[in-house]
């Protein structure tokens, strides 16, 4: 399951950058064009980023897989599949109101579908496996989807304020999970 | 094989996301068009998700593999490779009588091809194998046929009672093959 | 470097399909363009299992890898991902003499490449290994290259020749690399 | 990390030839506006060819893995994906001077992030480690960042020279880092 993942992780990090539109043109005018499809691909190169960090901890961390868990998981890479199609979107429109609330709410499903993952892997396992004790209460998780329901309203009141609590929240992740990283280091 | 396999299938479901047409213009109603797109996408997206899963615990159950088996591998991966492009037709369509059928046929040629690669693999191992024992007489499997064989002169009559019918066989397979998985946890 | 090839050839294999135009309306009429395509897409499915196939044959007899060999296998690659385009060439035009000649040299230039590696690999590991029997004087893909030589020029002639040696070709290689795998079961 | 950086390397290299126009027309002229973008094709592959060697032959070396590390690997593979945009852009222009300078701030900025990554795996292993003694002072490394930094003001006048420096520095990596190859070979 980790191999297959990690796949498609992969997959639709580098499908993304298809979605980046060859300039038409050889001047540096050209470029102009494509620079709120470039800056919306790095934030969302930096979110999958992050996703496969995190999901390749957990996944380290799990010993035992079930049928939930392995839907579990094709729930979340569903929603990151959508990431390329949103993100082209959000380049293209130059973030309007309208893209800016969806690509929100694809990060909303997406964190959600990783929280149910994390509780079938956790369920699937015991309350005293390694995960269990790791992820804790999950604060930062809670967190993130909370700026998420925030930020999809106030897309339309103000959008950059929406852009910047996605950016916000991208920054808060980008240290790997270091609850799961330590306890395993204590372990071995 | 395994891991190719699993290679392809990823592949196979990301790129399916590419046919996802951005909308053009940024507000609410620049969605509508894609809404048919999205719904096969689901569709597909939980088939591919099915025949991933079981192809998975199939392959995992087993320990033999011999050029006939490659073959038909290989040649339910073509079926499945189909899938995108098929999707994509019945979505851009909103769902029109031939291709309804057409997805049907590949659906069809894919379970064939499914069945294909079973027998190959049962024969390869010898009857005594795990995998005979577990797939038995594949009830489900044959159904699953019949419902196909069905569906697909249907939708020149009712076209919707044919995306029922597949939506029905999906929601059949969503649990990942039981016999092969419980056998298995009885060995180990 | 077994992973990685894999990888590539998988990822090649699907991505071909993309280059399947979704058919413009919505009945049978609008499938006829896109058999010439849907054939020559299956005639380079086929190529490119048989490729696989017997590259991954190959490389399981492997088990020293040095810089020549890495290079060699890359080359390979490139000619393989080159089969996509051409065979969206080869479909688009209706096998047009151009094309059909064109997909003949790329053929050709990968059976060579294969050629390369496999000898690369033979002289990496010395001539007494398991490899250097198995291949033998490599009868087959001779006769391969000189079909290919064969139906280059002919496509100016009559280009359902060379579609038929193609064809050909691809039967002969149908069956995976016997000699490899039945030196690999009698050592094992 | 290896076999996700693999993945992603195989998908920039195979999803690069998609950006290939399939030639519209059938005879030998349709081809020819394909060639510029054709060459540039071939050195973006020898180059993508040489990361993944040398990234391959780093991470065999690596035996710790931090937060720090994962990211300069993402880092990394963030200015590798932009790779097929880039060369795409140089082939469609005949190699334009801004195209010809952003393509090199491209490869400027990927050396950049490989010498990172280098650094924070040498960092991560201690000074000791094979990788360290290996690497040296990575002459090469620092001579092809002059070379790049030479080559993207030069465009402007005279975008061949350019490209030969390009060209030049991928025939100087063509051969996989022997330091580090000798170094485990000695070990082993």
């Amino acid at each position: 399951m980790e191999a297959f993942s990690d796949g498609v992780i992969a997959i639709i990090i580098t499908i993304m950058v298809l979605e980046l539109k060859v300039p038409e043109g050889a001047d540096i005018h050209a470029l102009r064009p494509t620079i709120p499809f470039f800056l919306s691909y790095v934030m969302s190169y930096i979110y999958l980023g992050i996703y496969w960090n995190n999901h390749h901890h957990m996944l380290h961390a799990t010993t035992r897989v079930n049928g939930r868990v392995l839907w579990a998981n094709l729930h979340l890479l569903f929603w990151l599949s959508l990431v390329p199609a949103a993100t082209a979107w959000l380049g293209e429109t130059g973030s309007a109101p309208v893209p800016t609330a969806l690509y929100g709410c694809i990060l909303l499903f997406a964190a959600i579908a990783y929280t149910i993952l994390q509780n079938a892997i956790v369920r699937c396992q015991g309350p005293d496996a390694l995960l269990a004790t790791a992820v804790g209460r999950d604060f930062k998780g809670k967190v993130s989807m909370g700026l998420y329901v925030t930020a999809i309203p106030l897309a339309f009141v103000n959008r950059w304020l929406s852009d910047i609590i996605y950016v916000t929240v991208a920054l808060m992740w980008l240290v790997p999970d270091r609850r799961i990283e330590s306890r395993i280091e204590q372990r071995t």
